[in-house]
């Protein structure tokens, strides 16, 4: 049974998922498996093999055609339940108490968003208009499972490569409808509401506006979107894709918009590609909770961690991160790349 | 200039260290740097390079002969000041604000404890008698950085693996004091005084009450600690020691409890490694900040965090960490390793 354990000491929820890979037992996890990091030939996410994929719940297809038909080759991009989900979509909430810890069923949407059907060509390799078509797909995504009234938030996540924790190389995001308001996310909702109850102002307009201004970590900016540095980056060139206006949901900013912000991100993925050199990175999507009255204080960004060098994270390290490479430093580099290549390294 | 950086968002404090290590350009860090995982021909960790280390501030020696000098091979432990610090002793404070970012200079100590002259022999591979050793000199550590009145914090973090985050193969513990409190050790202390403010006891005195009775999460016990896997455990194989009694700091526990400290994080360890044959992991003292009051409810803890199949931390993925092993399973599997091999997987 999927089920959602919350840690008293530290309040965050973690999803037990023990049927989450078929044949792994407990013990047989210890090694890595790279299994699942298949060749194009036996990926699960190639077109072709949308049979090993429960049925889509999205796509982009031609209007008519063989290819207009559901679960089959032909499709831009597709949307999946993942096959072996962390949260499970059927079955009440169970929440209550197990002695004095808390716990609930593992209830909740775990979607795979396909970005494309060729195996090998990552975001950061994608034209704006397919990035565009990817961030159409999520903002449908979002919409429609935000009308399930059991889910108090969704995970956006992406990862690229072995290291940063993804399990299958075709590019691919990750979706997590939850119902609960995971802890970090609930902190930084605190934290944007302090700063707006003593200013009346955004946290984050404040600072585009001053990151804006003062140019160090800069990177790039068009007329909607910055792409930053942040000031206290936790790892080498962290990098933020932030809407220049106050948004405060991705899902809800305003549609002439989406151009912007699919140059932008592509712009960001490009530069670390052409500055790292290909690294694995982590990317994720801070968005508001679905409650009410946020809407003066939150304002959306799209984070991207790439793993860069020795490190491990806040919670494993005892609540320091160490960062060897100023954000203005990073900042500097990726600005001046300015002619970037056609063909980045894979 | 080390630097320390609040994340407005977040609250999370990052030290900057941008001379940490010499001839590391920003973007030569994109490479994983291997170089530091050195043979013991090339350990600055070995007895025979102590030239390599800043002056020992701390050795375990024998009372006459050559190997009673400082500074000379002979010892059977010691503690030396990072080379490449990421805190630095000297200076003031500088906390000052940045626009609206806080900042401090990088103040505090970073110093390493060699646990052993032996390049090869892990924690989990020493005696009782030598992980003891290494506990009083940690305590010995803590007890001497305490009396600088600016640090109101240590961390202790012991990273085994590369994929650990671990930078030096040679066995060691890290040891940080610092001039802030991080926000992952404020929550824990938090959640605890609401706990006991609720209750009038301290919650983890009733996590070992509870876990004692119901069994299913226990591992080990003896007549001072217990071994757990956590209820809400966020890796496979998550693994805690915890003291029986209420004991607020580990420095202060009672010296007569030492030996069974040593005893119950050998055994956790040593289970461990038999079961995920030799994982990377990384190991953290939770213990209480210098602060006064915090006596009551704060109760020390260490927490082992294997590495084991893809994954990612809670602040890079959004909030939610997906677990596929369930923490009964887990200490199933450890309880029932009765027979451990005397010599276990490198």
């Amino acid at each position: 049974m999927r089920e959602l354990r919350r840690d008293p000491l530290t309040g965050h929820w973690v999803a037990l998922a023990p049927d989450q890979t078929p044949n792994r037992s407990a013990v047989a996890l210890a090694a890595q498996d790279p299994l699942l990091l298949r060749s194009p030939s036996s990926c699960p996410l190639c077109p072709g093999a949308e049979i090993h994929t429960p049925p889509e719940v999205y796509a982009h297809r031609p209007p008519v055609g063989p290819a207009s038909q559901r679960d089959a080759p032909g499709w831009s991009l597709r949307v999946v339940p993942h096959r072996y989900p962390a949260l499970g979509i059927e079955g009440d909430m169970g929440r209550r108490s197990e002695g004095f810890y808390d716990r609930m069923n593992g209830i909740g949407a775990h979607e795979v968003l396909v970005e494309t059907p060729d195996h090998r060509r990552g975001l950061h390799d994608q034209s704006e208009p397919e990035v565009e078509q990817v961030l159409w797909a999520l903002r449908h995504r979002i919409l429609d499972l935000r009308r399930d009234s059991r889910f108090r938030h969704i995970v956006v996540s992406r990862a690229h490569g072995q290291q940063a924790g993804a399990t299958l190389s075709h590019p691919h995001t990750e979706l997590f409808a939850l119902p609960v308001v995971p802890r970090p996310v609930r902190e930084r909702v605190d934290s944007a509401r302090r700063h707006h109850e003593e200013r009346d102002r955004c946290l984050l307009c404040d600072i585009v506006d001053h990151e804006t201004a003062a140019q160090r970590r800069l990177v790039y900016e068009n007329s909607s979107f910055v792409v930053i540095c942040p000031y206290a980056s936790r790892t080498p060139f962290e990098t933020w894709v932030v809407p220049r206006r106050h948004r405060p949901r991705f899902e809800e900013s305003p549609s002439e918009e989406m151009p912007a912000l699919a140059s932008a991100l592509r712009m960001a993925l490009r530069r670390l590609w052409a500055a790292l050199g290909g690294p694995c990175y982590r990317l994720v999507l801070h968005n508001a909770p679905f409650v009410d009255r946020l809407v003066d204080y939150v304002h959306f960004s799209i984070e991207i961690v790439p793993q860069v060098g020795p490190g491990c994270s806040v919670d494993q390290s005892g609540g320091l991160h160490i960062n060897p490479t100023p954000p203005e430093e990073a900042a500097r580099y990726l600005r001046q790349l300015r002619e970037l290549p056609e063909s980045l390294p894979q």
